[in-house]
């Protein structure tokens, strides 16, 4: 085709940067595809509000004038949220039209069906943008790692909670206000509870999955925890363990199921996720036949997030050239089941205060071990007078047994607190 | 197609890669393309050789049993080297077989004619495995990123320096001693010249900056330095610094050309690339819209390389399937000017020898000076009596000024030598 026109649903961060990079580097793009590409349409909320943007583009408030427009063959879909766009995207299936999105959101809750009607429709579905924002972590996994059976996917993919861990540990300062001075330069929302409490990463992580698993993974299947329960002290102590602490995306294919949790989690510096710092993502994969390998980048904004849309509409415009739009689409061919939180397994960091008594290091040790868990690692330090604040590292150990561990251990007079019980990706499994 | 047939060119490490991913990941790779993928004829040079690799194939020492075989619609060069491989292909393409390839011997020095003949045979050559083994690089240039004018692209891309540079690193030994070392655990060739002199990471950066550019560079433009005059004591300066060196693979594109070089370089240790250690790999980009980006993963072996050979075969199975092979060949619609070394840009770390007299610095500063280059750190340290070592790090400079400097340094007579001058990718040059 000489030209292909888009239509595109939003004018927000990701849609200005769809047409800031179509603009910019419309004669590379249209030499790559051998096609002009041209937004024709643009849906947005207020005909009237002021914008940055301009080109040779109709804005319009009425969906139908894209959706019902012959002329257009790919719409991508910018707004987010759940609805209008899931209905805006079946609509554009029915009409022939083929859609780029990058909205997590939707994905993680109904990508199945929105997958199917693409199927049925012969038209392709594109969402590299909806993870890691320019990061090409999908089709990597659709396409250039399809020879490998995936077992682990780590990823940092909430840049908002890695800024915030990052100037925790290089600051030395504590959760509460590094969130307020994130808010202030608009790196938190107001509202950061998506992003804090972990649901953002478990969005992305039901779709990365989904992907690499080939088994439908929801965001409902995610087991979900936020950051706000780091410390100063827990990091200082992260660092005496040659580690670093960051909001951790896991997912792990093994013989009894699938695990997908997000959470903190420390990491040993010698990962080479552990010096992914500040707003940067980052994607670490183990596949049977590839090994260890990572994708690293800007995991949102208006140019990044573009990038990969942009991308996405080159992928399409060549499958409409060669008439194979569709050739990949949904990949769940396995029903993997989901592994419950007390099957988990994983090391733990665990903070405790304890009366300073003879034995009681030793009554705990005997704790953990009735309940098959044993330690990697001991740090005990004086913290006043007849007080002692004690980390355990723990081997690798089934979530259930922690648990029991646990209940003895508060059960025990000469505790006076588990100040704090957070996951540690030794990667010790996972060691060849 | 409910089977494809692949005839494979080589059973040596790659070869075998391929057909053992091929067997063990058989059902979900069937899953992913809709169609078994059978190796059905191998080419080897000696029939009888002992072989570790089994399987329902038929093994050929006549390439004829391969490329006039009509059931054949793949082939696999895994052979290496210039010829017959190129004839091979070739004639592949005249048959109507479509190819891949892991050869960057080949690609570096003919791949334009090559991809020219898949062109007109309407046939995909895919060559993903030939840079950086399992790392999807040349994917993610060729479609990931294509929104992008890509400005920049630095790689280690040879393992065997990388494990070379690592491990004087870490253990502060001297290369000739630690290259020996790696001979004998088979990490470098008993004829080591090809890795150390840069001439493979040059290979391979010739492929990667004619598809990150758009424009044709062969090996013959790269200019290449190897790692062979770094020493301990560079090591320890570098260390100093907060630096690291690395055998560095370097692409800018710039207002006035294209720089391709091949060297070794000192890179911060805040520098994403710095913490690439042993035999890993990695290709850290800059994308006018993506921003920064890094793929890392593991360079070289059986499994790595045929992770991307199998990724590559499943490729033009989907384009079989919708008959659309050959939507994506030479990609290289521009002619741009590859610039030479007196027109490269960077800073230098500069190590002599002077005697320690009062106001030789400030002389060698004057001399620097008058070439237009200026100092961004200095270490001097007394080494015996009357004489000194003398570290300089440049700001970026011209290369020609550089040298220039380093005439009138060598005419001083308090310079006893220029014990070494190695570059400095501060990065400083792209920072936003």
């Amino acid at each position: 085709m000489q030209e292909v026109s888009i239509g595109l649903l939003g004018l927000g961060t990701v849609g200005s940067g769809v047409i800031q990079i179509l603009q910019q580097n419309a004669s590379d793009i249209q030499n790559r595809c051998q096609t002009r590409i041209k937004v024709s349409k643009v849906l947005v909320r207020n005909l009237n509000a002021p914008r940055n943007i301009q080109g040779d583009f109709t804005l319009t408030d009425q969906v139908e004038d894209i959706l019902a427009d012959p002329q257009i063959h790919v719409v991508v879909e910018a707004m987010g949220g759940i609805e209008p766009a899931r209905t805006y995207i079946l609509e554009a299936f029915k009409n022939g039209k083929n859609v780029v999105t990058a909205n997590k959101d939707l994905l993680a809750i109904h990508g199945h069906e929105l997958l199917d009607a693409a199927k049925e429709a012969g038209k392709d579905l594109l969402f590299e943008a909806s993870v890691a924002g320019g990061i090409p972590i999908i089709a990597a996994l659709k396409q250039s790692l399809a020879g490998n059976k995936i077992t682990e996917v780590l990823g940092i993919i909430n840049g908002t909670t890695n800024y915030i861990l990052t100037a925790m540990t290089e600051q030395g300062r504590d959760y509460q206000e590094v969130l307020e001075e994130a808010q202030m330069l608009g790196y938190a929302e107001a509202d950061p509870s998506a992003d804090v409490d972990g649901l953002d990463a478990a969005r992305k992580l039901a779709i990365l999955s989904s992907i690499a698993f080939n088994s439908r993974v929801t965001v409902n299947d995610v087991y979900v925890e936020g950051i706000s329960k780091i410390t100063a002290e827990d990091i200082a102590y992260a660092r005496e363990l040659d580690s670093t602490i960051k909001l951790l995306a896991v997912a792990k294919s093994q013989a009894d199921g699938i695990e997908v949790r997000v959470h903190p989690a420390i990491l040993p510096n010698t990962h080479p996720l552990a010096s992914v710092n500040g707003v940067f993502n980052a994607i670490y994969l183990v596949g049977d036949a590839v090994g260890e390998t990572m994708f690293y980048g800007r995991g949102a904004g208006s140019l990044p997030t573009g990038s990969a849309v942009v991308s996405d509409i080159i992928q399409v415009v060549r499958n409409l050239n060669t008439h194979s739009t569709a050739n990949i689409n949904c990949t769940c061919y396995n029903e993997l089941p989901i592994k419950s939180e007390q099957d988990f397994k994983s090391a733990f960091y665990i903070r405790l205060r304890v009366k300073d008594e003879p034995r009681v290091l030793a009554t705990l040790a005997l704790l953990f071990a009735e309940a098959s868990v044993s330690f990697a690692s001991i740090i005990q330090k004086q913290k006043k007078r007849h007080e002692a604040e004690i980390v355990l590292v723990t081997h690798p150990s089934q979530e259930s047994q922690l648990r029991e561990a646990l209940d003895s251990v508060r059960a025990y007079g000469k505790v006076l607190s588990i100040q704090n019980v957070i996951r540690f990706e030794s990667g010790e499994l996972n060691d060849e």
